[in-house]
């Protein structure tokens, strides 16, 4: 896929779409669109007044989209709910967000006439099959939280505009996304927590939770080594993006209390549930043979993803 | 499961629906909400002052659901967006009327603790796989069309509630429906062609597009048959509901033909496209292993439906 000189990301002061924006403002021009509710601070300092970037306050459920989408070849469409949990007691969020942000964008793509769509989806499209891995063709599909069934929602609707109005889209499955900025996330939430108090550490769940981490850097490069390796007849396609390997949230436990010099101090405490929050999968396996074939390799596994993020997120105050 | 005695049926004047509120009402209380925008008035004559039946005339999109859902066991949710082709040219009118209908009616149901769904989908959720024939497991889901995304995303929704909020819901993937007070459809169509002008009839797709066609009668035996073998465990399931034979649009064409006596007097012209219009899916096959393992069989085969279905539209105004 040629994805062209002119890129809008939505979401693009968010965790992953301000690495996007970073990127790929090096060759290319970059709207970035944001409405400034995540963590956003650091990515605007970071990201403002960068050659190749521009920065609108904007909501995607009102912009007006005739003011962005015309002359632009692709966008990256990163604006979601990404506080997965938040779902739990609104089951209006996602739907929201994720649902009808993502039809409102689709339709004003078809109205501008604007070719190229990049979906990053996650693996609660799935819902919880335990240990079977998860290959791109699995069904059948039974979202178990809001945020996956948002996440297919909005799949449904982009397979659908690409087989009735010309749409190109790639739509990428991530394993749980991991590094600099991030806004959410077992390591975020612990190290939080323990900023707040150091004698003991409440986890959501019974700390068996086994997924697979990657590094958003892998990503990254997982997209652009699809995007480059497209077939270009198929005008919508899917890939899981992920490590082959996964670590439980007590070894993510371990790894945070040792790099704050707290093992033997803080006193854990896990629930028993294997679930950590009603919707959490606690356990799922991605199948990424799909996008590998096509040369992609993770440079990061999971655990050496998560001790990046958990030594940048350390360093960093996100209170 | 036990559907209870108080029943609310959203699209209760449709074709579907009111077959369904005219058995239910034989034994329990039915309400139903109506916007009369289908071809409402003879389901509307036929059911209003009826025993048990109660009829609003009230959008799901704007109806305020707390006049009807406290008190209601069931949810028949037939309101949808049936004029499939209508989606070609506006995909919102499948996103607001399914995808936004379906969320706010659950949103709701689960305001009001009402807890079981029953959700009429359809084989456009499939996408278009061609001779495979289907089970409710196939997967990857592509949908190709806005009606199928739309079906779709309301099973994801629905999926999310019943893990996330106790809600307890039966989804129906339907071939062709067919029967008395049908609304659309190609025998719907081509008579309605043929009332306007005897001497020709252009024909949607190459005549070769063969599905499986499934009287009404027989979707309400399938459903019902379905809640009363429910395994209590499963919170959600899904059933094809269809023929296990196809016929062609040009073995429809020539049974109107000769019911109309005009074999060999109209011309007929054929398209030469595959699909009759964009979005459609020339053909497929539904495996019905699943619901015929609980002792559903099809009185009708999609032949005789198809007759039934000929006769009645013949025999009534429509246009």
């Amino acid at each position: 896929m040629d994805i062209g000189n002119n890129i809008l990301i939505t979401g693009g002061l968010g965790f992953i779409g301000s690495y996007f924006a970073e990127k790929i403002s090096l060759e290319k021009k970059v709207i970035i669109l944001d409405n400034f509710s995540a963590n956003s601070k650091e990515a605007y300092e970071s990201l403002n007044g960068r050659e190749n970037i521009t920065i609108f306050d904007e909501d995607i459920l009102f912009c007006d989209y005739a003011d962005y989408l015309p002359n632009i070849n692709t966008v990256f469409h990163f604006a979601a709910n990404s506080d997965i949990s938040s779902g739990v007691d609104n089951p209006q969020v996602d739907f929201e967000i994720t649902t009808k942000g993502t039809h409102r964008l689709l339709t004003s793509m078809q109205k501008f006439n604007v070719k190229n769509l990049i979906y990053p989806s996650g693996s609660g499209v799935y819902g919880d099959v335990k240990e079977t891995t998860l290959s791109e063709k699995y069904g059948p599909l039974e979202p178990v939280s809001f945020y996956g069934a948002s996440k297919l929602s909005a799949e449904c609707f982009i397979s659908a505009f690409c087989h009735m109005n010309g749409l190109f889209a790639r739509v990428f499955r991530f394993g749980n996304v991991v590094g600099l900025r991030q806004t959410h996330g077992v390591a975020y939430d612990l190290i939080k927590k323990l900023r707040g108090d150091k004698s003991y550490l409440q986890v959501l769940g019974d700390g068996f939770q086994s997924k697979p981490y990657i590094h958003v850097e892998d990503i990254y490069n997982g997209i652009m080594i699809a995007l480059e390796n497209t077939n270009d007849l198929d005008s919508f396609d899917v890939f899981n993006l992920a490590t082959d390997e996964n670590i439980t949230v007590r070894e993510i436990v371990s790894e945070i209390l040792y790099a704050l010099d707290l093992t033997g101090e803080t006193k854990v405490i896990y629930g028993d549930q294997k679930a950590g929050w009603l919707g959490d999968v606690p356990i799922y396996r991605l199948n990424t043979n799909k996008i590998r074939t096509l040369g992609w390799q993770n440079k990061h596994n999971s655990k050496q993803a998560l001790s990046l993020a958990i030594s940048y997120l350390i360093k960093h105050d996100f209170s």
